[in-house]
């Protein structure tokens, strides 16, 4: 069967307090199975996880750190407030989240919100998705399965892409362990990263000016078995240890 | 109007020398404007883009380095021979290829071929996706959108995702460079690497063990303005940087 893709478009914009699985669920008939796929950003409005640049007093790492990438020190405060540790403070910083995730100033936002306000992410994504499952079973008696997204630059390769930082309903890998090719070899490359995969084309559904689409249903895709260890432990991570022993010099 | 995504099954074990277009073309009734994403495996299947292991001589450098991978040093040596720079050779080697992409093992693949057999990526996957757009628009008389794609690990999150190598009736990159977001703000994050959205999710419908489906067909996606420029200059990449600094230790 094709699958079918397709954007959430006439929502309002969202606001703190709304009900945004209820919001959603009016402009989908959701059956079961379907991948809804929430940007973080609309999911933080609503849950009010945003902050007053106003309010935000830097501190002595912020301050350094803002004269070297020539960002507002508050700005910069509240991606070390995100942060649990920092691989990279210039030319932009990169750094790790509570959930495990690593990203280009830990995902604060300007865009897409009144002026003088930031977006951060939800600090426990996977509990987001969860929720946001949960709450449109609650209210369609549909199971369906969610990511919630962000855009996120990549090593190597110039432009943002889509990636989950929450999913519900499923594992973020698909794990090939011990499958066989077209030919009967065990296959090599075992591990695909779907949840990932999905967001990305979601991203792309969105436009990364969110032209008013902040969500996309996804119909007819396959299930699949895996795991949920999608981030490195940070000693098998090769990357991120080769940019702290940099960091260091 | 919705996204329909299409995997294209049914088709032959593709051998050297086989009409790739034409055979998908048989499978799919294309319609203008319909992105293709092909699988660079069977692309290279189809033009001998294969190598034998048995007529593989390793060189010094091979020896060396499969010693440390505990890989066949001929295998190693096919690594090493598809690649322009190495960036890591431990535990796994990461290296640039011609077109600029920077991926694990320089793409090299002994999955889905037969046994002694190698699977290289196209020399020129930009000169690929164009060809089989160029062959689809003769067979068919439609103008499609074609993304050569190929599966890759990436930084900071196990598992592997699928990227394009190569693109043809499209850029790489939607540039929103000057538009304004949903409060009429400059968008900060300005670059969108679609191709690569595209093909994650082409990836994640042909599976890993590609199960028989080596395309995928998009319909009613949107077109986009942008550029092609997704290798970073070597200079430009921070983690590049840091990997080859590292590696002299």
């Amino acid at each position: 069967m094709d699958i079918q893709v397709i954007g959430v478009r006439g929502l309002p914009l969202i606001q703190r307090g709304d009900d945004l699985p209820a919001l959603i669920s009016e402009k989908v008939a959701f059956e079961d199975g379907d991948i809804l796929a929430v940007a973080s950003s609309v999911y933080s409005k609503a849950k009010g996880f945003t902050r007053e640049l106003s309010a935000i007093v830097p501190g002595a790492d912020a301050v350094r750190i803002a004269a070297k990438t020539k960002e507002d020190p508050r700005f910069v405060q509240a991606v070390l407030d995100s942060s649990t540790d920092i691989l990279l403070e210039y030319p932009f910083i990169l750094s790790e989240l509570p959930s495990g995730h690593i990203g280009v100033r830990a995902g604060v936002d300007h865009s897409n919100v009144e002026d003088g306000r930031l977006i951060i992410l939800p600090p426990d994504p996977m509990a987001a998705a969860a929720e946001v499952r949960d709450a449109i079973r609650r209210i369609t008696g549909k199971d369906v399965r969610v990511i919630v997204t962000d855009t996120c630059g990549r090593a190597f390769r110039r432009g943002q892409t889509g990636i989950a930082i929450g999913w519900a309903g499923m594992t973020a890998i698909d794990d090939y362990r011990g499958d066989t090719d077209l030919f009967g070899h065990v296959l090599e490359i075992t591990e695909e990263a779907v949840v990932d995969e999905i967001a990305a084309f979601a991203n792309f559904i969105m436009g990364e000016s969110h032209q008013g689409v902040p969500a996309v249903v996804f119909r007819n895709c396959r299930a699949w078995n895996g795991h949920d260890n999608v981030y490195f432990m940070p000693a098998e991570d090769i990357i991120r240890t080769a940019l702290k022993e940099n960091k260091k010099d």
